[in-house]
């Protein structure tokens, strides 16, 4: 988890997103309350609500508890395509528990991920702000866009880093985009400050995608929740792997063609693979973009004057660079 | 196809609706295109558009093009939903043509039904009318408690008939009566034609809910576009089905429970339970109740003085209660 002091300044907000996330959405529909719950308790991070929250402190926001309804809006988009990647990575585990797919079935697992994201737009609409319906609209579309260019791009070693770093944009990055947004506009902040917002968000999250990254390498599964190696399995692309395409030699750079057009991906396979990428620093190459993004990231919050809030998303930018989940 | 004359207040709108429908709408991404133009091109009825667009006019709408977006919006979400229905029965055709699922797989149909349900709602937020967004977003919410409920009930031979409208009112009525309502909300109408609208809309997709229960039954496939006794297949529950349930002796209840039981449905297991539905006229009695429906409906037209796309909206529901796709 985000350490608490880190999260102090919205530490009574985030336990009241807490409190309605696990209420019972389903409604008369039980299974569906079920598979909510239990993808909803399953340790997720609630990285989109904490950066609303903050965001919205940041701004002034003290306008009653927009900030809880719209920070639960975007947990549970983030859940509704957490629920439908895994249909489409065919994924076993999720948060180090089996994933809803594996344990109620592709069929019920879409009906809950179409059910969260209608139910989070109920919340933008009832909350009635067409600025923020159209900032939770947009991010949605794009983050979809995202999804199929990256289930399109498998196994395509060619890929450039700048095709690869807009797919993770339009992926990740515009729904915590979105939230942070969300801060400033319901703080009914100018321009330029939702301008900022936005910015501060897009950086933040391409950070936070490229060290998700990483951590397909390096991290410890029962850490990361999900089987170490398991984006190079599937055949995704990652910044470390491009790297390696990049700057590696014919030799490595042909041997890690072979392993990726292999049908299966073993442990020896795994480990030749971390080899090469150490070889050539592909995991300190990624974490050396991940400083930058997380630096542009911080410059975007120069124009805020210093607060609680504003020393707890650097605290938040810094905890992203350094996590090992 | 619904006859042109039916439809003749209204031609020129639904010509445009077309015309946006089949316009590039996956942006930069060509295969959420591809699979969408798929999805829209295979025949399907334009039922809630051109309910939207005749309650518009029935209502007096003339303030531009409002009525063609939220028209083309209606459709993008009811293709949205047989896209993810047909992974969740599996389906190997719709209309005749072989499901998205089937063409393209369901990792990809999940992201290109989650792609038009994001871009129907990016029209309601452009839209920008909060009353519009509230219905479509309800309706949507319903859909799907809808369509969990009926994955839950499949095989459940013991479903009351109210418990069943209840989920077929959800599942296929919700969004009918979202398109008429949205009609008498775009024209600005008092809160009683808006009700009636409504209320037009429930009736009407209930009726046409049944007719659909009717035809698993007596349709011929190359008119219904899918397999004749697909719903009995795939064990979902059907008006029929119940009707047999209820006025059926001893034996041939239990015969539909064996076969209902069975993991797979041949040729002569089907023509069996054609057989026993025509005992007890299960498709009548459920024609009857399609009329009575229908009735109704009509009947919440009542207030609305006569006028070309009163006459058509009539016809249209006629029309409903005749179909034979």
């Amino acid at each position: 988890m985000i350490a608490e002091t880190i999260l102090s300044p919205v530490t009574s907000e985030l336990a009241l997103v807490e409190e309605r996330l696990l209420q019972d959405i389903g409604g008369d529909v039980e299974l569906i309350s079920e598979i909510i719950r239990y993808v909803l308790k399953s340790g997720g991070k609630r990285v989109r609500p904490a950066l609303l929250l903050l965001s919205a402190k940041l701004c002034g926001y003290c306008g009653g508890s927009r900030n809880i309804e719209l920070a639960v809006a975007a947990e549970y988009m983030h859940a509704a395509t957490l629920i439908h990647d895994d249909i489409i990575d065919r994924a076993d585990k999720r948060r180090g528990l089996p994933s809803a797919n594996n344990a109620w079935g592709p069929q019920i697992s879409v009906l809950a991920g179409d059910f969260l994201y209608a139910r989070s737009i109920q919340i933008l609409v009832t909350d009635g702000d067409l600025a923020v319906l159209q900032t939770f609209a947009d991010a949605t579309v794009r983050m979809i866009e995202g999804q199929v260019r990256e289930v399109q791009m498998a196994g395509n070693l060619d890929l450039t880093y700048n095709e690869y770093l807009n797919i993770m944009t339009l992926k990740t990055a515009a729904l915590i985009s979105a939230a942070c947004r969300t801060g400033a506009l319901i703080a009914d902040r100018p321009a330029e400050d939702v301008a900022a917002l936005t910015e501060f968000g897009l950086n933040v999250g391409i950070g936070f995608q490229l060290v998700d990254d990483a951590l397909d390498f390096v991290a410890e599964e029962y850490r990361l929740g999900k089987p170490v190696g398991n984006d190079f399995k599937e055949g995704k692309m990652t910044f470390p792997v491009l790297h390696v395409m990049r700057t590696g030699s014919e030799a490595d750079k042909g041997r890690i063609r072979e392993l990726v057009a292999q049908e299966t991906i073993g442990e020896s396979d795994l480990a030749e693979v971390k080899a090469i990428m150490e070889r050539y620093g592909a995991v300190a190459a990624t974490m050396e973009l991940v400083r930058n993004y997380l630096k542009k990231a911080k410059a975007s919050l120069g124009s805020f004057p210093d607060s609680d809030a504003k020393r707890s998303l650097v605290l938040m930018v810094d905890f992203i660079g350094d996590r090992d989940w």
